[in-house]
């Protein structure tokens, strides 16, 4: 990387676009100060880019955005009425595709309450864990079928697939997540009772990580347990590890109880560095407001802050977390209708 | 049936067989005064019975619990801690067989906040949902399998199996759940665009089943989506209905923002009337507790309302109903350190 850094931007549909112009506002002006350059590259894909091509995303366009640094990510996705586009083609063919096809097997989604933040929850505590969610298996690999489709006899399957590989590197990443927290607890949320032979990989593996993290604390919940948990205790959870279709739901709730998606970031990193990590925050392509200036960029600032760390740029990472935290903890005193750009303005004015 | 209700008992482990001693003294006191006999016969069965026995649910005693009308079930489950039990064996070869064998293809579990009981959400507004939850497939099914287990090259499948057949008798009957209630709004949650056969299976379904239902509107949310509105807005959903885990997870989040799921009951209902019905709490044993007469009867009673609501006995069940109801909002004033068969006492009390 030496001291350029080398982005795939994928705005997307809908506020992606709006949310990623602050996101690399951010990013310009963090860097700018230090020695590091900032290269953008544009990718035009997404739910629009279909229409107007029929593209989703070809070979080549994939090709390409493997050569760069990291991709920031806005959001995909067509109105709801949009019939236009088949259903899911292009978070399958898309969005799920990239997180495939560039190993992306930490899907790592930070939870944080900030303070002045209100969350929907009457006693909420101090809430400050991560999920760490499985990206590259489970249920979302894409093997289900059916047959008689369309008639009385119709049956339709979809198999999760699990393998000791993939879910080894994800617990011990997550055990190796705990052991720099204060708390360096780690629990393991699964269905073991009922997904039997899934479940216990998980279980047998935590238990065989476990051992080489001995300063590690581990618990187990059943993912319907965990979302009691998420209203009732949220402040129990240090790390989550979970599988892709559990990390997916318990995410959304993560993002809820913190006050909302607005502001939740993530990063689908490849740990083993050989493909770009993508950075995007949780929410999606929100047609409802878009090109409106209502949407909140603070989640993809956010995931400037996990791109920045990851690419080794630590104290700039820190330097924005910093400057968000402060913005939004000024926001108790704010009727916040403020524009998209005036919140990224209001961030960059901190970072000074 | 006539004027007996045969009434099969598995009281279980833990807390069960207290919940079920106060869930019994509602359902005599309150078919006393009419014509209706009430037939009582208890099956040990659980995680104490298999210490002792090493059966989970042997064919002869299915076979025997098939001849009642109904069965009033507790909760099963070992201590956490207790190794001796292999993980999950009960739950699967004895609730998930009952379930199964006997084709509960509802598994209905209505989430309402009463008035007088706090919920863990700082704005609950007026919550009276119920969850139609499928209880015959899915990823329930058991169609799981590894391959070079415990080794590094390990790999682990669940299989979720769903059928038209399946799928449509439980959207019809949520559909005609939703069209006597009074906002008659039916919400399938699924998450069709990453489990897409499945998933559109579950979207045709209930596309085909609204026609219906000229009075039934409907939508449709991703799970995600839906535990955001679990804390968000709960008052938005009116029947909700979904596979078997998702089910799962949606129900345990319900039960947790009405206030904990020692409110919460359910009914595993073959619609059919192929075989018994069975009403059960959606806690669980609760071993920690076990014994000590702190558990909460409520979610036990309400499931007796649930079935005798079943059986014909609507009178009945609006009276066991409306006096939980009466009880609960009588708490506001109480610190609730009330004894088990308190609570029952004070609901049968109100009984008369
Ligand atoms: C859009 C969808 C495929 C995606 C997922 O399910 O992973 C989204 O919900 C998310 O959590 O990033
Ligand atoms: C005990 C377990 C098998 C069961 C389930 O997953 O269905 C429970 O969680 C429930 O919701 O009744």
């Amino acid at each position: 990387m030496g001291n350029v850094i080398d982005i795939a931007v994928i705005s997307g549909d809908g506020i992606g676009p709006e949310v990623v112009a602050e996101a690399v506002k951010v990013l310009k002006f963090v860097t700018n100060g230090g020695k590091t350059e900032v290269k953008l590259t544009d990718y035009k894909l997404g739910a629009e880019h279909w229409l107007e091509t029929g593209e989703t995303l070809p070979e080549e366009t994939l090709e390409a955005i493997k050569k760069h640094d990291a991709i920031l990510f806005g959001a995909v996705g067509a109105a709801p009425g949009d019939t236009r586009i088949p259903s899911g083609i292009i978070e399958r063919e898309m969005l799920l595709k990239l997180r495939f096809s560039l190993d992306h097997f930490v899907n790592l989604r930070p939870a944080k309450l900030y303070p002045g933040i209100e969350s929907p929850l009457a006693n909420p505590g101090e809430i400050d864990f991560v999920v760490v969610r499985e990206g590259t298996e489970g249920p979302y690999v894409g093997n289900g079928g059916s047959v008689r489709t369309g008639t009385v006899h119709e049956i339709a399957t979809e198999v999760s697939v699990n393998t000791a590989y993939g879910v080894e590197r994800v617990v011990r990443d997550a055990f190796r997540r705990a052991a720099e927290r204060e708390r360096k607890h780690v629990t393991l949320v699964h269905k073991h009772n009922v997904l039997v032979h899934a479940g216990h990989l998980w279980k047998r593996t935590v238990e065989m990580v476990a051992q080489e993290f001995p300063e590690v604390t581990h618990d187990y919940l059943h993912v319907d347990a965990a979302t009691i948990f998420l209203t009732t205790d949220p402040s129990r959870f240090d790390v989550i590890v979970t599988d892709n279709l559990f990390g997916d739901i318990l995410t959304d709730q993560a993002g809820a109880i913190t006050g909302g998606i607005g502001l939740a970031a993530s990063g689908n990193i490849n740990m083993d560095r050989t493909y770009p990590s993508m950075f995007e925050p949780v929410h999606g392509s929100a047609p409802d407001i878009a090109g409106q200036q209502k949407a909140d960029p603070t989640a993809a600032i956010l995931s400037v802050a996990l791109m920045l760390d990851h690419l080794g740029l630590v104290d700039e990472a820190r330097t924005v977390e910093q400057a968000v935290e402060k913005e939004i903890t000024s926001r108790q005193e704010l009727t916040d209708n403020r524009t998209t750009s005036e919140i990224g303005d209001a961030i960059v004015a901190l970072l000074a």
